[in-house]
């Protein structure tokens, strides 16, 4: 019998893809589980990406006009009380706080005590608590638009959680804003769910559509909900990031108020838009391959590792000299705009194992270097997203550096672009819909995206929840087309994309 | 009568130093209070602030060989009783989450539902929290040190808050690192104090005396506290940052144990140090003016405003254009080694007033331009340090924009350091002590920095609680001769420095 070829991650993508998730985790150091249910911790090494999406996206939203400001982690709970699907959409997971302090428990230990008047909440977003300050800042159309973000921690009691994708607690940013007319504030909308996308494409190398959300799956108090999904490798579709038009529903809830220029009082109309750390696992879920991580060199937190290789303390200084060289050579270049970001890991570990080390971490490029290369002025190098290593002259390695950086990152697009195309199905009939759909189990592939016209949600209900197939959204762009519903033969003006989802 | 000089806050410092600072905070749009009790709002401009703070000290963290990491929220109720003190120190100051969901209320509303198996708290700090990871990540001597940092909210629940100094919950780092030795860990705990010390000098402009806490003053756990110790205006002190020396109470407490290069099981030794939005108190305190907040140029969210000043359309298309290209040259050029910050106030508001908007958000130089002053060549400038402003030529401005705001921030340095020169005293008799700070009240200045030997704390403790004066520190440096109490005479060691606290 033939042995299956090794892989650094047990159990592979084929064999078992949520177990492969938590493995690629493990074996990158990203994060792991704490003690505390439904939390996370978030490693080094999964903390850096998270800081280099933070920057790109702060940079993007500063470009927008907007700033950043910080609002309470605490909301009182009459104010979630005054949206009526708000606080619906959020009630049944929500973290309480009922007490301020400890007292010694009679029976030994601590028990809560100072009980508060009014129970608070650990905010699960933050539209009620911001929207109440809003009212205080806004009088007049010349204090609008209000244009402001918060890089935030926030709390959703989940009862089966997943690392990154589904905490307890997770980090995020939520923008929030406010507007003289409902026209500016869908501009808003649209604007910022770009900005969403463009991030995805660019800087993650992950396809996204952008589309709007059915009614019922629409944010708690919403008038629209914009957002964008991914495929996944799995072929399930995971939502990225989701931009609101909250009409003036909020503004109602908690009297966001101005006067308009020709004196009437009017209220303002909001939005809300967010993307959290939920984006590190839609990262791993698009390019990781059965030895871990791999990272499009745009987030990457370093571009490019040194691993200097040498047999005693001469060698050592003369390589270590040589490497240091190479990389400062490599920091005077740039990477769309950014300096490149270049390591050198002189750890005291075996070269198989510190290779693998930054294989599993998915550093996009590997530099391998010793004295013989140094005599041939060589360099040997690793590709994270190709098998085989090459050799290669030091200078010319130097000189083409950032483009092979830029083919990484475009080949990591285009790979993802391509098992989306291969996964993605336009289907007429429910008959097709159930065969696509049929095959799926836990471990196995689940479908894809199939884009079917469809006349209403309701009536979709029993097939869609025997299928475990959600409406991830209504597609922006070439939907113009009418047809008939793939399942009621009805008349239907859109076609949405259906899929298993995360 | 002579009418007093107005002033753009009111009440005055001589006035009324608290409510000034409160003033001064609203003047400058920094922050505000919230609807949830002690918790505030941080603004734009105070949270552009708090960002460039947070700049510069990570940068140090990082330069100094920390990383930054993510660790729960929450923090079991049982985990904070393992180490006595610690929990004592903060058991009567806990926001506690005993629910995990909200359900309707038969009288109306909501109510908590969902009660935990046990109770979590907010945290207050994290050592427990991380500590208990830690046990996981140290197994041999190869795993340390571990040198992390994380940049969280954290709630105390105060009784008496002041925006920015005590606020329920706040923004800090806390760094926590674990390492082999005692000598390596003391040594960790002095760098990061010397990290916070050249902090406060050369980014706040901000004098500080670095020293040891008494006994009773350590943090709640720690073997040894070393903080650094600011004079605000009011000639009252304000600990600005603390670093913990924690021996092995934690890693007792948490099982943080490491197998030595003999084989041998022992306790690790850890550190944890941290600085807060305190900071931007400290700040406001330390400068600021009857006319508001002073900004030391290296924080400064803009270092240079432009306002552009015109007559009508045509004037201002040809201002505007003369005003960006003035920009533009200005961010060509770097003041310690970060581009200049420049931003243009073209709002459609009365001169006078957009003025002094910016005279109270302390931005460091304004500068007028108008036709005349393009046709001169000229431009009209503002020193934020200075009452009186000037006329300069544009290019000579340009040129010297660095040396000036650099002339700002040496400038707020030396005076803050010869305000707390001034009223630093040595005091060798309770007499001269009580002399020193018994005509303080709370609108009244208060005394100083006394700098007196003492033997032991317990018997000064009636004293010191009767004139309201606090054992600040005991200073690092210049204080090795021995003497004797100011109050009981007895023989000692070391002076400390004595002062009203916030």
């Amino acid at each position: 019998m033939a042995k299956a070829p090794k892989t650094a991650i047990q159990p592979t993508r084929a064999d078992d893809y949520p177990e492969w998730y938590q493995q690629v985790i493990r074996a990158a150091d990203l994060a792991e589980s704490s003690p505390v249910r439904g939390c996370m911790v978030i490693k080094p090494w999964g903390y850096r990406l998270w800081e280099n999406m933070q920057r790109a996206l702060d940079d993007m939203f500063k470009a927008t006009g907007h700033q950043n400001a910080y609002f309470p982690l605490f909301i009182p709970m009459s104010f979630l009380e005054k949206e009526a699907e708000h606080v619906e959409g959020f009630a049944k997971e929500c973290a309480v706080v009922t007490h301020h302090r400890l007292e010694p428990d009679p029976d030994g230990g601590l028990r809560p005590a100072g009980a508060l008047e009014e129970p608070l909440i650990v905010r699960p977003t933050s539209e009620t608590i911001i929207g109440a300050t809003y009212a205080k800042w806004v009088q007049s159309h010349r204090d609008l638009p209000i244009l402001i973000n918060q890089w935030a921690n926030v709390v959703r009691w989940e009862m089966r959680t997943r690392m990154f994708l589904r905490t307890a607690e997770f980090l995020w940013q939520e923008g929030h804003t406010v507007h003289a007319t409902s026209e500016e504030a869908i501009a808003e909308t649209q604007q910022m769910i770009n900005v969403y996308a463009d991030f995805a494409q660019n800087w993650m190398a992950m396809p996204v559509t952008i589309g709007s959300k059915t009614p019922a799956e629409r944010f708690p108090g919403a008038v629209e909900t914009l957002s964008i999904e991914a495929m996944m490798q799995d072929r399930k579709a995971l939502q990225a990031g989701t931009s609101h038009f909250l009409g003036q529903n909020f503004s109602k809830a908690q009297e966001i108020m101005f006067q308009a220029e020709n004196g009437e009082r009017q209220y303002a109309w909001t939005t809300s838009w967010g993307v959290s750390t939920r984006l590190v696992g839609a990262l791993i879920m698009s390019h990781s391959d059965d030895d871990g991580l791999v990272l499009p060199p745009r987030l990457a937190p370093d571009q490019i590792v040194i691993l200097p290789i040498y047999r005693d303390d001469s060698q050592r200084a003369e390589v270590l000299q040589h490497v240091e060289s190479i990389k400062s050579e490599l920091e005077s270049l740039s990477f769309f705009g950014q300096t490149l970001r270049v390591a050198i890991d002189d750890r005291d570990v075996r070269g198989g194992e510190k290779k693998w080390h930054h294989v599993k971490r998915g550093v996009p490029i590997r530099l391998e270097v010793g004295p013989k290369d140094i005599e041939k002025g060589s360099v040997f190098v690793g590709r994270r997203d190709q098998a085989k290593s090459f050799g290669m002259s030091r200078d010319e390695f130097i000189a083409t550096a950032p483009a092979i950086l830029e083919e990484i990152q475009s080949g990591l697009f285009n790979r993802a672009l391509q098992l989306r195309n291969e996964n993605t199905k336009v289907i007429k009939t429910e008959s097709d819909f159930r065969d696509f759909f049929s095959s799926s189990n836990e471990k196995e592939l689940h479908g894809g995206f199939a884009h079917c016209h469809f006349a209403d949600e309701q009536s979709l209900e029993s097939l869609l929840k025997e299928l475990k197939v959600t409406i991830r959204c209504i597609p922006s762009e070439d939907n113009d087309e009418a047809g008939t519903c793939f399942s009621t033969g009805r008349a239907a003006e859109k076609k949405a994309i259906f899929a298993k989802a995360y």
